[in-house]
């Protein structure tokens, strides 16, 4: 697996040196032409800097500039002078990703949005915000907030990770489980095409189906159809802050079982969370949370509702998960009290790094999947010697194996690897998929064609060709440009 | 508009006569090698009956045979015929449909998917029903709720829509505003493609970023793109029979302001319809439903939460749509008064048609516009000198205006016909869209391109041209053939 030099544009510059060739001149004057002073950068360091997200193991170019774009028309611009000389274009937001879909790839621009990050109108009424893609989730969160309303998709990056990304990976969160992901939020997208049009899809009404569902085939595209400008996002009322219950278990099976008690207990938790023994110990041994020696597995779920029905509904999920076998149950009825019992599973990935490097999959199983996913993955642990921590989104079957390494050792490194894939292919056998909200990008894309089939890339790869004809928009990102 | 002759085959047979052309019969042989005695239709009153949907004003082309898919295979093997030869294929389900997307094509083949109609699994405990396209929605949603299970999306249509039919307009219904649409319910189809092969799109998890979402891409796309031959749908658990209140308002602007205070007052209906003075008075002068001649609107709201909360959330919007101005209001807190309620409403097409010959639009306007939708219609009435009711899911925008005509004269038809496109403009001109749940078909093409502008159909006509090169899907239906 490799992106380099898979663009249609081959050619590649010394970064900071001189063997800059006659091309890459032409595209970086013709990129300057109508981009204000300081919107494209060749400085090395920068481009190094820009050339990666968070994604361990995947190759990275070497870029030839990054556009800092201002508005849609610079993006325009870009798009513009990228399909006229051949050039590969990487979108970019805040490079928060976790599968390099926003590496660089050898001689392409780096197309940054994070300076388009303006919300545009929040029309209350009609629970409608409208922002440019650059903005990070938390900021649109607050902002919508502030007038007494909700964005629920809530990546645990939110903090730093930007709503063009999220719409670009189609992102889930913790409260996915009552309000659904990303997707289900976007009624409609500005997108910048290779060409340099600009395409308008969806809406900003509730329903609506007037042709195709473009807006849709771009969400979760991760850069490879359109660079997206604009977001139309629908919103919900504000919740109320949660309370929480906290249920410890001996073992993940009988934590699995009561995920699914809970479930179908007729209460629809705000966020129904699991920890495996790995990572219970592991903030146990950090923080020195208190769990016994005994704790299996904990799960955590919370009500949203406000008032008496969140303390009943909490009241019913803690019922259900003793009566599911948890050893040990905790009760918060203020949000404060919440905040602390959540502080488990906010802690794990701080606790695991102290283990040594960590390497987090995402894989997405039938619910009722969960004990089995445990199983094998203790199975793995064992056979490769590997440490490998289960914490995810039980609601939804959404789970963050975390395999720990010393990434020092190049065995450690390449049996890390080998794990990571071997955890999405038990995730396919158990009727799963790869990703379940962090994406394909370049890590993933073997495994990819293994999910999907070769009838459905090669759909996959007729619409990219649709599209982008020229093959310049994120080429060999979800998956290999044809050989 | 026409759809005749535009099929890439030519080809005309006349029906039931002796004027098949070699090609023809050449088609017609192929197709009866493969496929059991009995499923492949040439007789002409047949061929007649499927030329059409219940749309109006959509012309119909005269179909070379009809046959009635058993099986993927067959399906298969019917699209290998149709490609070999270039013939048009036309996928139908119940052909409940209201804008001719199932209407036959000149010398087409009707591919009927109505005899695959079985459920084939349900998986209880990871909420998934997987059926064959041809189930009716009621049938589906009976199978379910007998396992405790719920499938929201219920057109008004429901005893005689199929699922495939649902998937590929997308339907909407009455719990939408709720619940959602058809495509929230779609985790996963399998569809034959224009060349016979096979595509499995999506996934049986709850969240998955696998790829294009290729799902939603044929979600919507009236047979377009591929045929659908299995679907995996999401359900919830079984919710409550819902409690009603019904509102009187004396006029539509009160009724739309009492509307936007349901939706803010932190309950979320389960049903939230809204009736004009039109429709209002249409009911009571057929059925005798007792409302006052001042009666200007009527809003009717149902909580199906169960229990005390459904009591305490229906007096809480019936407190809300006194306080929005309501003249009368009747709560019913047993679900069999309730239906009483919800009779008017039900009985609103049924008391129209005794008016005259009608017309159902589909327009979804912003919540917020709905009173000046209600104007700008009322208005339109006048000056065209027809009736016009308007009655829709008001929690969503989205309303069917139903103008009133005589079919026997010819003007009255014209003029039907404008007011039906001018509504649809209004809506455009409110911020709105030409279709919140009945598909573009052939009955609004005209109006699609308005609405999504030149380069969202370029976009249109390139992803058809990437899933069936020769244009033998459906071709015509929601954008003309490029000249």
């Amino acid at each position: 697996m490799s992106n380099r030099g898979q663009g249609s544009y081959g050619g590649l510059m010394s970064l900071g040196g001189s063997r800059t060739t006659s091309t890459d001149e032409s595209v970086l004057d013709a990129l300057q032409q109508d981009l204000p002073d300081g919107a494209v950068s060749f400085d090395a360091d920068v481009l190094s800097t820009y050339g990666v997200d968070r994604a361990m193991f995947c190759p990275a170019g070497k870029a030839l500039a990054l556009v800092h774009a201002r508005d849609r028309a610079q993006v325009q611009h870009v798009l513009r002078v990228a399909s006229r000389y051949g050039v590969p274009v990487v979108p970019q937001g805040a490079r928060s990703g976790l599968s390099g879909a926003a590496n660089a790839i050898d001689g392409c621009i780096l197309l940054s949005l994070e300076k388009m990050n303006r919300v545009l109108e929040i029309d209350v009424a009609n629970r409608i915000v409208v922002a440019e893609p650059g903005i990070y989730n938390a900021e649109l969160s607050r902002a919508v907030s502030d007038v007494g309303l909700f964005y629920p998709p809530d990546p645990s990056s939110w903090e730093f990770c930007s709503i063009g990304g999220n719409v670009a990976t189609n992102s889930g969160g913790l409260c996915c489980v009552k309000y659904g992901v990303t997707t289900d939020y976007v009624l409609g997208l500005e997108v910048v095409l290779a060409n340099g049009e600009v395409l308008r899809t969806g809406r900003r009404t509730v329903k609506g189906v007037a042709g195709y569902d473009l807006t849709r085939l771009f969400v979760g595209s991760e850069g490879t159809l359109g660079v997206i400008t604009e977001v139309t996002l629908m919103l919900r009322p504000a919740s109320e802050r949660p309370l929480t219950v906290a249920a410890v278990f001996d073992s993940a099976s009988t934590a699995a079982a009561a995920v699914t008690a809970v479930v179908s207990c007729g209460v629809t938790p705000s966020l129904l969370e699991f920890m495996d023994r790995v990572t219970v110990q592991a903030v146990n041994d950090a923080f020195n949370m208190g769990f016994s020696a005994a704790a299996g597995a904990l799960i955590l779920a919370q009500s949203d509702v406000g008032g008496d029905r969140s303390v009943s509904e909490i009241k019913h999920m803690a019922a259900v998960l003793e009566e599911a076998g948890a050893i040990e149950i905790a009760v918060a009825d203020d949000p404060a009290e919440g905040d602390l019992l959540l502080a488990a599973r906010r802690g794990v990935l701080t606790a695991m790094e102290r283990l040594g490097t960590t390497m987090i999959d995402d894989v997405c199983v039938p619910r009722t999947k969960l004990a089995e996913l445990i199983d094998r993955i203790e199975v793995l642990s064992a056979e490769c010697g590997l440490v490998i921590g289960v914490v995810g989104h039980a609601g939804d079957g959404n789970f963050h194996p975390t395999v720990v390494f010393d990434a020092q050792d190049l065995d450690q490194v390449a049996t890390a690897k080998r794990a990571f894939d071997e955890i999405m292919r038990i995730s396919l056998e158990l009727g799963g998929t790869i990703t379940g909200e962090h994406g394909v990008g370049l890590l993933k894309i073997e495994l990819l064609e293994e999910e999907i089939g070769p009838v459905s890339l090669g759909i996959h790869r007729a619409l990219k060709q649709a599209l982008d004809p020229q093959g310049i928009l994120n080429p060999g990102k979800i998956f290999a440009i044809k050989a």
